[in-house]
Parts: structure tokens; C-alpha cells; sequence
């Protein structure tokens, strides 16, 4: 994450910051980022983490990811080189803004299925090059990862299904060749296809886009044999409909790429 | 922004694509980028670079940047390698989703100022490392973009003044260094700071949270003898009420920060 | 993979092949890889890319990964620019002789539990920098590759048990944490740990070191709930004796670490 | 190298060793390589700079390169953060037991030379992407290198020859463009060929898979006006053969690629 | 800087400063660079960052970047690793030597200048990779610089105008897409275009390869309503016939361009 | 080179040329690089390498490298996209002139040696980053490059002497483990030392600040038995008195660090 915490401040910085860098001559500062909303912090270690590759920077006080603030709340405070606050803030809270506001989302998905085992789980619907972050936030906020990219584990898709014919042909193709390291995960359509996943012995089937009757039958039918994973159109409003004994994770892309930045400033004080 | 192309596939991809890559066999198939959503399009001419990069694909149709779409709209059509088609999906559609859904708040906006000469500014609150894709969106909604980061235009922000004691000797010691390449740009909490930006010289200043009586009065004292731009907490809600005579940029980071990703799909037919 | 071909050009090549660029002016020469020594081919389509990338280079027959050539084959011809050919020769071989070696070798391994249902499997003792070339020529040898590295695969070695005091423990810790897209093995050193392991839950427990009636009653055991893979200095040798009824996977680093390179030459007819 | 085992680093972790992040919770150990075969050591700086670049471990004592290990022996005892030294240990312990093998195989081809002034050669025979380290261990087991790529040295092949036409055109061309900071080199067939290289002024000449006779006489007809390499398919078997008086340096492919690793573990103590 | 500094040490050290390595063992010496020249000087900070990236080198005394020094004075004196101090020598010598060549210059450009307002401009005539630092120099030796690339300015010149097809057409495209952020400069030949410029309000105005009496007329037609800049041969010879009264800015290539490296020597003592 | 002309190209381009990618709409022009100065042309295939990267420029006519121009010849003609030829323009000029400049002078000192067999060779002083191109400028003008870097040949200079203690001992050190491969070059500042690094039978002596006759001297000593270079201060002025009898090179920083840029333009016709 370190290189990739380089690569943003060179996008920001590039060949130097000419504001600062022309008003600042070694002055020694203290700056706090206060919240201007409320939700859960995410994101604190990378902030951190910009201000000490900028260096001279040294953290007064800190929350700690995972915490609950309110409006007004101080978040971090750090003092020393002013210039190296003043070329790292802009970094620092579009990081903590956008995965608070994620952290924050999750979490309120989170809440909604208390008192059941369901958990919760991202997708790949990140913004390119931000996805360790993003689904780091999802943690924080109390969801569990999905495979992080295509390299880590097998999922056949509706196109997958379309290219080997159909599940069965795909499942063998991947047996072949794929390490036995990784799940094979297949999502399917209705119970017609479940029933090819169950025989196939895969780990985990994705019901797409099943209404909650589907899913209860999809249940019935795999019968505790497999790890079920609803997915489709997720929403806060939706998601008790899908809470259903049985289910084991429900993923939404929702908790990604809905999320609202929450609003935060820096201030010299 | 090939590299930065690149370097995401790299993020999603990695060591393989170990479903694609296990199930695909040669086999060619065309797919079809369809919306399930409504707004302007943004992002096209990266999505079809994602797909060139990863080889044997060719653009059957396609429609162009700018361009409003509906729900149900064919977007793209492409058809060659199945492969490179499975790799791709996920970084073309994110792309599409996230632009698509910039340029669609943009423009909305953008509407709202229509009649007068006022031009939306976008800010430097986007996602780490996607920054050049996210102007770019702006742009297609009819918006204009702010300096790109801090090293190609001066603002003198809060935190600077703080730092050096005053706007005047703020924006003296700019002078002293940075190039006249450069515009001077000064952020002013009042009337009192806007008049002393106005004694140096400036070429844009920055009214931050007035009010819009507070934005008259500016237009007044300043009497166009220098850019105007209003900034903070600008929404569609707001926006027409700030839409004065005089005034020349409205800049609000909510155009790429609380932009939704509008829904679309890839589907192999 | 391209990424690392270049990097070894560089390796070789670096400001220029002095010998060569001041030889050629222009000559187009058909060049002969040749096998002298017997096996299996792996590292063709390597070996192809890196004349590609030097250029000017075409193919006028291959032999394809996979098949068994003799000492005298050939197994590549090209035809070009003699600047190329030279430049890209060792570089060529160098991925041609050690991979054929790995492909070679496992093929042995393989053939020792042929009529069984056991895979042989690789491990991450693997040349720095050349895994995914080495854990390629595996699967053309007719093994199955494990997991790549420690970002796609959960395995709890002797040395996380100390840190987390019991494999019960190291096992709670990690599902609190980690994506459920990953399968979880745990590494046991004898039967008591390899029922705490059952407890568990997981999905793979690697038998270390145990000695063929060690296996045998581990199979009993296990009754077949969990995946079983057993390791530890397996050579050519003793793999037979581990060839047990049972058992799922059987791991080495030898096929790795210790393949010999087989010969080749490439000579410009 | 401090690059290169970064690269190394990120091969084997990527995104994140997932077992050790979700196991460690900042808990301090000692550590402790110990070998489980005998040799020569090499690659020790590296295999503590590994550790080094992943923090917060320190080293209690540490065998240096190039002394003799015996089965059993305490190579290297580290203490500090569990995660590091778990994060670290495959690659650390790749590099000691690839570049030991390659140490411990030269030395006894340099044994074999014990008495005569015949120095031990390597080649370009090394995996790609690890000759620095290879070609390092090779100098820790008292062979000495020969060039270290294409950059460095004029070295005149067998396929050179074909392309220019003769052995005294591949000079006159070398000649005219190659700075005189380099030393040329051409490999020989057969004695009329040296010959001809002699007439060039050549500084090294290499006798081609010569027979011992062969050599001898080659000897004869150079007279010492050139340094003589004998190389191709030495081996430990007939490298005495060939140590013949007159005789500058004995290059061989043998000490890297057919190197085996040396087996050593590391224990959490 | 520093990365490209990374780059630089790469250049000249590659796989290893063979001779250096070879010698030192660990010895300590103080080292000193003298002036073999005299002049400003420029450079000072990125030839002790060489020293440090090469590490085990501290400084003793060092003049600071702009002052003037003579013929044999001290300008820097290190302490510590004999090793690091050999491998930097060459690499902190060509940054101090051409940097400082640059800064004395431009001095002298600038001097030719006193008693005017007029500021001395750099250009993008500088060695490609380099830029960063010849533009530094610059502004050691007093002058200011000029955009940096492409990508931070607008700045019209005669190609685009043909492209274009008028001045006023070519600005009406950038005004249409470029970022209000940025100033807009225009070339111009002659008094006609120059006044073409006035009429669409751009910032500055280059008036390119103008007669003194050609810039006297332009003074008087712009009225002070631009920035002028004069460009076009301008030479220590010739400058003085160009500061007129009511010029900005003289540019000039010559500075950066044909600036000669001032002899200085670094020596152990 | 390819890497480094990217390199480049994004150092003049980064985020976008700005005014030529809101002016060019896809026209297609025709554009002539012509001389505006007389010498030496060099550089030409990175020149045209620098369109072909931004692509869609094809080449009409060419001079070639090496050729003599004069003022006001055609050096290169060019025809395509009028982007690709606006944004490459700067840094094909820059190439072109630098390295022009470059192998002109070096001519100049060629020339001056006409009739003896003493070869000029270049030094290390050249602009960090731009080594390789500068090297080959000096090649186009009929020089000879000395080493590369310091990993290509061993030069033992007045410092290492220092801290070895003495030529021997330094020669001592680098044969215990410098690579054979490698010629050996000891930099002497007197007859004395001349004599001892005879007496260690290295390759080349480089007599360092010599007068003429103490280079006359030094030829009488060495009798033959080693290459000669002589050093320190070679201007055009001086150098016909260096150009002894048994002297075989004269290396001059001269020709890199002082050779003015020939003057030359892009026009669009």
C-alpha cells in the first residue's frame, strides 16, 4: 500500500507543490482534521502514513479505524513541518472522507442482519487502482472480503456459462487446470442451475438475482451442502428481505460504489 | 493514461485470470455493453482501450462520449476473443459506471447555469489515483476543470495564510519564486481579505462559503477587475441561488464525490 | 508475463549487445533450436515472446509445450533478423532448458501415482523472481500448482501455531479476518493435531513429515472430511510409498528446486 | 539487489501474506535458521536484508558467506516482529539455500584445480531475473565471473562467425564501433580457427569443446600470447582433464544450473 | 527529485561499481570538492543526497546553492564511507558542475538586467530527463521560470496558429476545453497579430524574434494591457538592446542551452 | 532507449499538451526540421522515434546520422497527425540539437588527429539520464567511447590509490575478485607510478595531466607494452600537442560538456 500511497501523492504533488512550496520556510505547525459529519473512521494509518512519507511530521493524538465520531470530533491531530502538512492534506482527507463514507455504509448493511450468521461481502466494483483501500474499509466497517481479483479464486459467471456451454463444462475445464488452492464459486440463475452447481461439488453458489422466495427454495434444495451467497441489487432497503436462515454471505456492490463521502477538514490551529 | 490503464488491469488480473483462463479456449463471441440506467456517457474511449490492450478484440459499434443514453441503450458492441472480453468486463464496466456517473451530475449542474456565463469547476477532492479519469468526466458533462493538482497553478489557501501571517505576504512570496507561468489564485473568508487580494494583483479569487448576499457584495467591491469563483457546499439544491451576475466559476467537489455509479452491463449474446 | 520477459532482456542486454550490434548490418538468418538431451517440452511460448519483443523475427515451426521431444529434435526454427536471433538466443534457452527440466521432472513424479487419483502438487520453493515460469512448467508436467503466494491461499504453518499458541486459536484468527473466497489448510505435525485441525473446519490439512503408516492413520482419521496432502522431502524415490488410498495431493519442492537443466543449443543454419 | 529483492518481496506477497496479517497481533520472537545439509554458505546479506526491508527484526548472530556449515548448525538467529519473520522466511530461506547450492558446487570445482593457476569461469547459464545472485554465490565459492551480460565484454560466438563471414570480419567489424574499454573474446572450433584469432590480436580465446589433446595443442600454438578459456560440458567428473598447464581459465554452465538447493529450515524458538 | 536521482546512480553504477567494491573495505576518509572555476553556485542539495542515497557519508561543511564562489575554494567536505564516497563522486560532480554552469549564466543574464523590472525567462530548451534541475539553476542564478512542460500552460505558437488556421480561432478552441486554471500566452511575428492577441484578451504576449524598434512599437500598441515577453536569440551580447521599458519578460534557451559546465575536482585528503 | 525517450516524452507531456490538444482535431500536416546552423547531424533515429511513439507520423525524407549539413537544409520531413508532431516537436529538437552539438565537436577533435592512429574517447562527465545518448553522439562523430559506467571496466584513479595505499595494492585487491572479463585501467601522475603500473601488467595506463614531453617520456618507458591514454584538460586548442607518437587514446570530457546545441526548427508547411 506504501507504493501505492507514492503513486497519489505523486499525482498530486508531480513536480512540486508551488504554493507551499514557495510560502512555507521551515515553520513548525500544529493541524487538526476535524469530522464535519458523522460516521465510522476509516483510513487513519494511510493518512498517517502520507504526512510521514512527506516527513517532519509527528501525530499528536489519533483515532483509531473502526471508531464511531460525531460532527465536530477531532480526529487526528499532528504537528511539525508545515509543508509537509499543507502538500499531504488534500491526499490525506480525500482518503479518510471516501473510506469513512464506505466504512459508514457497511456497517449500517452490517447492522441490518444482527442476529443472523449472514455476513456480509464487497464485490469487484471498485474504482480502478483504489481497491485495496476500498475493501479494506469494508472491514473496518465490519464486512467481509469477496476474492480481491480475478487471480484468487474461481468464480463462473453468465459468460462463463455461455463460452464452456454450460456449468458442468465449465466446472470440469476449470478442475483441469486450476490450482486446488483455490474455491470455485459458480453463480447461477434459478434452482435448475443450482442443482448442476450442487452436483458439480462446487464451495460456494451465488444466487443471482433471486427474489427472496427463490432463495428460500434455493435453500431447501442445497440442503446445507454448499455456501450460499445472495447478490443482485442489494440495498439498505432490501436487504432484511434476504436476511433468510441458510443464506451465508450476501454480497452488494452497493457499499462500494454508493458510498457518500463524509465531510472532514484540516486546520492550522 | 495508458500506464494508468495498465496498472489496473494489473490490480484485477495480477498473476491470471484463473477462471477465463482455464475455461476459454480460443473461442470468439460478441458482447454487448447494454445501461440499466439513464445519463450522459462518459469513459467510452477508455473501455475500448481496455479491451485493445488485452488483444483480439475489435468495436462492432459504439456510441460516443457526451451522448445521453436510456435505459436498455446498446453502449458498445464489441466481438472477438472471449477471453480478453471476460478479463476485461469488470475495469471496462467500472470505468463506464464511475465516468457515466460524473458526467450525469455534471451536466445536471451544468443545467442549472444555463443563461448565464457561469462555469462549473471541478476540485482536487476525486479517488487517489484516478484523478485524470474523473476531470476527463467532468469535462464530457460540460463542466471545466480546476487546476489538476498542485503543481500547475497557485491558490493560496486558508492554511497558507495562516502560515505566512497575511494574503500580501502570502502572495509576495509566491511572487518571489513560482514562474509567471502560473496564475495566482487566493481563497477569502470575507470582504476584508477579498479587498486585500484585490491590492496584489491577483488573477482569481476564491469566495469560500459566502453566503449569496455575501457574493453580491464581492461582485460589487470587485468590480471585474478580477476572476470571481464561488466555492463550498455547492448542490443542485443550492447551486441557482448562487447563479449572480459577475460571478465567473462555481466550484464544487460534489460533482465527482457524490457522483453514483450508473448501472450497465456486459452480456456475451 | 511480458512484464518479466522484458526485465530479463534487460537483464541481459542492458545498454546493448555489444558483440552482435556491431556484427549485424541487416542480415536475415534462419536459426535452428535443437534438442541434447530428451523430455518435455516447456517454455515455447516464452521463448517465441522474446524474439517477438527483440523483432523481426518470425516462426517457421514449433513444437508445442507438453509434447516428449528427443536428443536431435527440433523444436524451433526461426527465421530474421540476425541481430535478434543473437540477442534473444540465451535468454531463449535460458527459460527453454529450465523449464523443460521442471516439466521433465514432474512428469516423472507424475507418473509414479499414475492408476491413483493423488495430484502432485508444487510448492513457493521456487527461483526469486521466476515463480510463475517454474509453477508453469509444473502444470505442463502434469501437476497441479498450490498456491501461488501468501495473498490467495490460507496455510498455518508449525511457525503460526507458536505465534498463536494452538492451531484451534490460529484458525479463530483467521476467520475473523479473512475473506471466506479463501481456503484455510493447517499444517500438522501428528495425529493429536490433525483432529484439532478436524475440529476446525478447514479445508486442507497437510500431513508433514509423516511416515507411510503415519499416513495411513491419518486417512482413517480424517475419514475423508477434509482434503488431505502430504509433504516432506517426497523424491522419486519414496513417492510410491506415499502413494496411499486417501490421500488427495502430494506436494514437493524437488520438482522445483532440484530439475536439472536440459540441453539445448540454437545455431544459425 | 536492495531493488531486485523488493520485486522478490512482492512476488511472494503481493496484496498481503493473509495467514500471518489475520494470525500476528505485534507479537515478538526469536528465530532460527539452521541448515539440514552441508556446504558452503552465500547469500546471507541478502537473506538479512530481506528481513530488514520488511521491519522490525534484528540480527542476534549470523554465520557470514563463505564458511562451512555442518548438518545442524545455527546459520542465522533473528528476533522481533513474528509478522515479518513469518512474511519473510520462504524468500530469505530461497536465497540461502539456492545461492549456498551454487557456492558449495563451485568450490568443489575449484578444489579440483587446487595446484594449477586454472581459474574457475561461470557462464550466462543462470535463471533469468537472478544472475546478480547466481554469479554472486559463484564468487563466494572461489570461482570467478566471467562477463556479467551483452554489455560488458565483446565475446565473438560460432553464430557471430556464420554472420559476418570469418573470424577476422567479426573482429574488423567489432573493431570499428566497440570502445576499446572492453576486452574481445571469440570462441575457436578447431586450431586453424585459432590461428586466425590470433592474428587478430584478440585478448581471450575459448577452445570450444576441445579435446584434452586438443587443448594441449592449442596451448602449443598459442604460445601465451592470449588468455585461453577451455569450455563446454565440464563437469566434476573429467574437469582434471583438462587442467593443463597454459591453461588460463575453465568456464562452466554446470556450477549454476545444476547447482541443487541445500535444505535449511527456520524455527520459531 | 530524489527518484530521478535513484535513476542517475543507476546510469553510472548499474550491476556494481566494480573497481570501487573491489578496493574499499570498509575504510573512512574526508573527502572534498573544490572549485576549479569560479561562479554560483547551484546543486548543493542533490549532490549530498547522493552521498546519502549511497549512505555512511556525513557532511562537514557545505556553501549553499546561490552563493558565489573562486578558484580553489571548498564547497563541500564529507566524511565516512570510502565506497560511497567514490561511487557518488562522478555522478554529485555532474549535477554541481553543470547546475552551477547554468545559475552563473543566468546571472549574468540577469545582471545585464539591473535597474529594470524586466525578468529573465527560461525555456524547454533543456537535456531531455534533466529539466527539473537545469530549472533550478535558473532560478539559483535569479532568474524566473517559464511553464514548466506541456501540460501546465497554454502558449500558441506559430505551428498551432497554422493548425488553427488564426490566433483567434486557435484561442477560441483552448478557451472551449482548457481549464480557466491556466494562462494563455500567444506567439506573435508581427504588430498585426500581436494585435489579433489583444483582441481575445490573453494573458501574455511573446513577441518572437522582434528588432528592439519592432518591440518598441509593440509596447505602444499593448498599452500594458498583456504581459509581453520578448524572445528569439537573445545573448549576453545583445540583451541590453532588449530591455525596453514595458517589456515583462525576457526568455531565453541560451541560458539553459549553452551553459558550460564549470571545472571543480573532489579529493580525499 | 525506447524506455527512455518515454521517459522524456512524459517529462515535456505528463497530463496532457494542453494547447495542442485543444487546438488539433485531427489534422494531418507536413512539417520540415531544417538546420539553422552547420555541422554534424545526430540523433535522428530517436528524432523519428519520438513521433512514431506518439503516433500516426510517417517519414518522407530523412538525413541520415553522420551526414555534414549546412544552414537551411531539409533535415527531416515528416507528415501525419499534426498532434503527434506538436507534441513531439520540443523533444525531437532537443535530441537533435544536443546531440548535433555534440558529434560536431567531437568531429573537430577527429579531425584534428587526422594521420596518426590515436583514437579520441569520451568520459563519463555527460548529463545525468542522458549518458547513452550523449555516448553515441560522440560515436557520430568518429570518436570512441571509453567505458560505459563504472560496472563495464575497472579504472583505478588518484582516489582509490588513496585508499589501497598504493597502485599495486590496488591492483592486488581488484584481481582477487574483479571478473577477468574486465580490462584493467590505472590513472598515473608520474613516471614513477607509470612504472609500477607496468610492473602490474594492467591493460591501459592513463597519463593524467601530463605535459607533452612528460608523455613523451612515458611512451619511451611503456615501450609498447600497454595502451596509452592520455587525459586532463584536451581543448581543440591544445590537443595537436598530445598527438605523440605511442600514444593510443585521448580522452577529453570536452567534447560532452562543453559542446553548444546547433540551432535547428520544426515548421509546419
Amino acid at each position: 500500500m506504501e507504493d501505492a500511497l507514492r503513486l497519489f501523492l505523486k499525482e498530486d504533488i508531480g513536480t512540486g507543490d508551488i504554493t507551499t512550496e514557495s510560502i512555507c520556510r521551515g515553520e513548525r505547525v500544529r493541524a487538526v482534521i476535524r469530522a464535519k459529519d458523522e460516521g465510522i473512521l476509516a483510513g487513519m494509518p494511510f493518512a498517517i502514513k502520507v504526512f510521514e512519507l512527506l516527513g517532519g511530521v509527528g501525530v499528536i493524538t489519533s483515532k483509531m479505524d473502526g471508531v464511531t465520531f460525531k460532527k465536530g470530533d477531532e480526529l487526528l491531530v499532528i504537528e511539525g513541518s508545515a509543508e509537509s502538512i499543507l502538500k499531504g492534506e488534500r491526499l490525506a482527507l480525500n482518503i479518510l472522507q471516501r473510506l469513512s463514507g464506505i466504512a459508514t455504509l457497511t456497517r449500517k448493511f452490517v447492522e441490518r442482519l444482527e442476529g443472523t450468521r449472514i455476513e456480509i461481502l464487497d464485490t469487484r466494483k471498485t474504482t480502478p487502482g483504489f481497491r485495496i483501500f476500498e475493501k479494506y474499509a469494508v472491514r473496518v466497517g465490519g464486512g467481509k472480503n469477496h476474492r480481491f481479483a480475478l487471480y484468487d479464486m474461481v468464480l463462473i459467471k453468465d459468460n462463463h456459462k455461455k463460452v464452456a456451454g454450460s456449468i458442468t463444462e465449465a466446472v470440469r475445464r476449470v478442475r483441469q487446470v486450476v490450482s486446488p488452492a483455490y474455491k470455485i464459486e459458480v453463480e447461477v440463475e434459478n434452482i435448475e442451475e443450482l442443482k448442476q452447481a450442487l452436483d458439480c461439488g462446487v464451495d460456494i453458489v451465488m444466487l443471482d438475482n433471486f427474489t427472496p422466495d427463490g432463495v428460500k427454495e434455493a435453500v431447501k434444495v442445497a440442503k446445507g451442502s454448499v455456501k450460499l451467497e445472495v447478490s443482485g441489487n442489494i440495498t439498505p432497503e432490501n436487504i432484511t428481505l434476504y436476511a433468510i436462515e441458510g443464506v451465508d454471505y450476501i454480497s452488494c456492490g452497493f457499499i462500494t460504489h454508493s458510498a457518500r463521502w463524509l465531510d472532514m477538514s484540516l486546520k492550522i490551529v
